[in-house]
């Protein structure tokens, strides 16, 4: 069992909370912070939290905090981490991790300095059906990775600072391309490379200065490529998807428009039906379980459970730098039109990676590109001669 | 927290340990009982268990019981619920309750008589997309409710005593047909009393006594039928859905083979892919978290929560009765060729309900019928006069 | 190329239309007929039909007039079916044939006395997604057919002689149960007899006499179980969806509601967005070519080609007396609630079919039950002792 | 009535055939030249053509040809048309137009010079889900279109010559990319500029010079953004989706793997079961009607009605040569890893659109940014202050 500080008292602090105390659990939010203290206080006595306070180092420094998981604004977050690191507490951060590659390599660094344990708080690469898809990868379900596409978008964020870019660090690809980034790394594998970026932004519907919809597409060392689609001027709720392709097969989730959950209602009732739609009558297509379907559940165990075995957690601190490094080639290829290296200062993963494409033998003259099976009941292979190179066309009987 | 004796060791109580222990929360199995003892010690291994036993009066008279978990085959019930009673321990029992009404009704008596705390482990009732579907009913979003569709259908059960009636109780109706009888009283309202019943019940593919296919429909006093399917000779894997429809809207639950996870897979690989399919290669349908998906960690959770918070869990003992009530009638049903009364000896819903089938007003003369924009852009209206009774359509202008 | 005298000028009679017309295709309706005049004109004007006329029997003995085709409310199929035998004019009649058995008896007598060509215009038997199922059916695909399910609702019919049951014969059952029923048999096998059948139907919402809601079951003597499942109540638009499994597989279908078209619009246009659908905002399930989901393309090819070169269509008015047949015995059911017996005074199928129900060998021992591949790499087979008939499980190591 | 020259016998011609004979049309295909003869004489017998040769010129030249239907490989269009272009005679090309837009550019010039009506076969525009998309968005129903994605995706194409760069003119994004790039045009208005490009595309795993998969974005004048994903490394079958989204709303559409068509089959059974899958047991997603699902029927009725009353056809060889214009900049694009311009030497769309970005107004003081029901009940709304341009947020009690 560990006592937590919890910083911020928004939607995501509400999650947290949800996961932490909603279903019986082991650890403590012995207190939280926020400003102004208000909310702090009403935060506090929704979830039966002792104490509540404005001041962040006062939460930290708190004799009884052995966790510091922060639920704040992206501006705040370093800030917070180096309290933490002063006080030799451990850490718990949200996506994003900074604000740009720089002061997310300063926060790796002071982390690693004092010692502590520092967890990357991305939920979305937890959800049960992430996981489980990771796992089937690694298992060699789908052969050689070769593409992932990750998408989320929805009619824009919740809070306004999401919408200033001093705040946020930037628009829908700081807020959602940090999640789709390291979806894709994990499926493509994590001590792969990812070498260079090219990305779209525009601001085609929102009055802000930052994007409000950005496609970037990322390619790693292996020839892996890794699409990201961002939007807050989609409609019809909140679109979270992701697909995978290897040589040997296909993932496609749907995490909450479409999962088996279909409800039609002529909304003649005036209580409140469902949350999270854009309207409240017609086909509506509401999610069972939002927090678990988010994947929170599962990583603050892992994060709760790491920490107590002494072992790292799926995401860490050293994650989140990366994640920032490949938004900050982002921007910059949106900038200069041009595909941008992915820099690294520090790299963990393998170096000089190739992809393994080797061709599978159909006999010894041949190798096998394709094998069919027409309407007539024949079989229709395409194979490559190994002497000549030349392609050539062959039909099996049936 | 509680701790728990854990009655048996198969399917269904690792599902509990998974729920109670593998996610951190309060409550410990202290002692696990199997026969042969062999399954108990292996399992207390498996799962960190301080003792295991092969006597059920052992684990259940055990001084550090404070309550006792059921997951034996149905003959084993009674005798297991009747040693709790003794003992005045609490006691959680998985579906269904008993082989028949009469033994349920005896259980019943019993644990009133004993004064314990008894839950009915009906886990599909609070799979997180049910839960919420029931919300929603009662929140008017379906209106009055209308018909109800439960189907549980797979290749057959995985333990040999399933497909002995004289250990089950009968076959694929009792195995899954209590699911879809208590999804159906869930979305009608428990309060509303169940009249009588049809059902076909048939031997068509199976080597056995029991039927492996049944259909049944319950009639309830407002008129809503509720139509449940099951089967063992379904071929897919596990087709578990759910719809309602009301006077205001419709439901429609996909749990497992449709849930927004999708893979194909061409197989070429030698490890474990996936669970609960039919195939290891092409499309498969993989849930994300199983135990979760199926409703046991929300299960557990209302039942030790209930305990804690001396109140009702929604599932109780009462529920399991009528519920083998309604089994009894369709048995005899599927012998009669005729519907069969429910016989409850005891009610404790509401009595006289009517369908409370108000038409709409459309002006002072008419009722509404039905509404259609078509397809030239005008707007056709079905009206009842109210004079006359006669039904007239009416177009009106786009 | 035929000429055709089109009977009715309403909902199908349009549908007809399109599909003759609409597409260049050779055939010619040169009169329509329709009461008032008035709609016959504006008819005959929109589809640029040289003649109409109010009197069915100038349509139909007009000179040119090689086929007469009925779209006509069913209280008028007898009249206008005896017509065209009295001239000698081939003939195909919509849904359904008559107003019950005995009717449809008469009919099918007379047109087989007159020599003349008949086709039941069963449309719904011809979408695309059936014929092809029913192919897979006749490849052995499914294996032996277990269980069918086909299920109309919608909110309730367009015209108002629908809803008067001296007018349309019945309700909902009459309506869309013919469908359903065909369906099903079309699924099992047309030579396949239906034996008895159990039917529930009840006026739950509209302020009608005939029923708005039915569900019935019908058994094949193969064993083979068929239920169909219609409404007026539902809401949602129009749920169009049939299933089928066997021994050896199953087939889902959704013709309507979830066919990989899906919208989401806010509304906020004045235009006409949609059709068939119960709202015009939020997300929406469009139809690409309602025509060709629904069957009438293939249809009239079929019946068409089939009088051209003289053989028999898929379907004829024999079929369309076996359905009469089929519902007869459900309205029975309906009112003595007990199974009925399908009366058909000429069986032209197989007779004293059986189940051929034998189990696969597992080894010279035991018989096969089931095989799963378990989570921990095991296959587990359930086994039935030849000598002893018990039923034995057994882990087979992965 | 036209007759029509068929050019080619292979995969495509087939479909042409079913389309234009299979289903009681008035059009005649009076002779079919492929190379070797053979294939012309077995083709003509398959589908009772009176006339076959191995010479485009002599089909051409038939005194019978009125129309031209070119069915050949890429490389051979320019050739075949040009005869046309001699012969006088209107003249109907398979996608892509030409092998490069040059050759596109040449082409359009000779058929409008020799005053002949010219289509451009783009099948997948004529789908009946597309067409009704895209009259939806021409109703307004999806607002102004921000962003389109058409995928198409399978494991590699029929024939050899596909994949020689010579004889296609690429890989991938010439084979596929060229339907995806008309689907986004059609989407967006085909009015609207395309004005640059940015193309990934690489050989992953296919033995051959061209790309087998690519990813190309496309901006157009307004803003809007154009995704295409083409792959020959796809397993699963067939992928063929798009998506469009706009200010107002949103459309999924998918053409073959989700189509509402679901079966599962052991494989039991030694028939030929299903075409298009890549295995033949398991779940397997067949397409009812494959030659109406791909829209050749609407697009050859598009194009037979159009030359008969004397009116363009929706695809036009100018919307070929945009195409090609499209596919140039993208090939340009993956080699210079930069945005490369569209040229094109004609444009007959519209000049100098801009984005109508105008916000919808919330009050006197306030733009109106985002409107979200939440759980609690009460609607937070985004706005965006006129005076000093701050985003606020604010509760509206529910």
């Amino acid at each position: 069992m560990k006592k937590i500080a919890l910083l911020g008292s928004g939607f995501i602090s509400n999650f947290y909370a949800v996961s932490l105390l909603g279903q019986r659990r082991k650890d403590k939010i012995h207190v939280v912070c926020s400003v102004p203290e208000e909310s702090a206080r009403e935060f506090a006595s929704r979830w039966n939290i002792p104490k509540y306070t404005s001041s962040m180092k006062e939460a930290v420094d708190d004799p009884e905090t052995e966790v510091v998981v922060i639920g704040l604004p992206n501006y705040l977050h370093k800030e917070a981490i180096l309290l933490a690191c002063a006080a030799g507490k451990h850490v718990l951060c949200t996506k994003p991790l900074a604000m740009n590659a720089s002061d997310a390599k300063e926060i790796l660094d002071a982390v690693e300095a004092a010692g502590i344990f520092h967890g990357y708080l991305e939920d979305l690469v937890y959800t049960p059906k992430t996981l489980k898809t990771i796992e089937m990868i690694q298992n060699g379900a789908l052969g050689r990775i070769l593409w992932t596409r990750s998408r989320e978008a929805h009619p824009g964020p919740h809070s306004a600072w999401f919408w200033d870019k001093k705040l946020s660090g930037g628009g829908a690809l700081v807020d959602m391309g940090c999640h789709c980034i390291e979806i894709g790394r994990s499926f493509i594998g994590k001590e792969v490379k990812p070498m260079e970026v090219m990305c779209w932004a525009d601001t085609q519907v929102k009055p802000i200065e930052a994007e409000d919809h950005a496609i970037a597409l990322i390619r790693y060392e292996t020839g892996a490529i890794s699409q990201v689609e961002v939007s807050w001027n989609f409609r019809g709720g909140m679109d979270l998807r992701d697909e995978v392709s290897g040589t040997e097969g296909t993932v496609r989730l749907d995490h909450w428009l479409r999962t088996g959950f279909e409800v039609f209602t002529t909304g003649m009732t005036d209580k409140y039906v469902s949350e999270k739609t854009e309207s409240d009558n017609g086909w509506l297509f509401p999610v069972g379980d939002e927090v678990h379907a988010l994947g929170y559940p599962d990583m603050l165990t892992d994060m709760l459970d790491s920490l107590e075995q002494d072992r790292q957690p799926r995401e860490t601190f050293y994650d989140g730098y990366v994640v920032n490094a490949i938004m900050d080639a982002c921007y910059k290829s949106a900038s200069t039109k041009k595909w941008e290296p992915v820099e690294l200062a520090v790299w963990r993963g393998k170096e000089s990676m190739t992809a393994d494409a080797r061709l599978p033998e159909y006999d010894e003259l041949h190798f096998l590109l394709k094998k069919e099976k027409m309407a007539d009941g024949n079989t229709r292979v395409m194979l490559k001669e190994k002497a000549s190179g030349k392609i050539i066309e062959k039909i099996i009987p049936g």
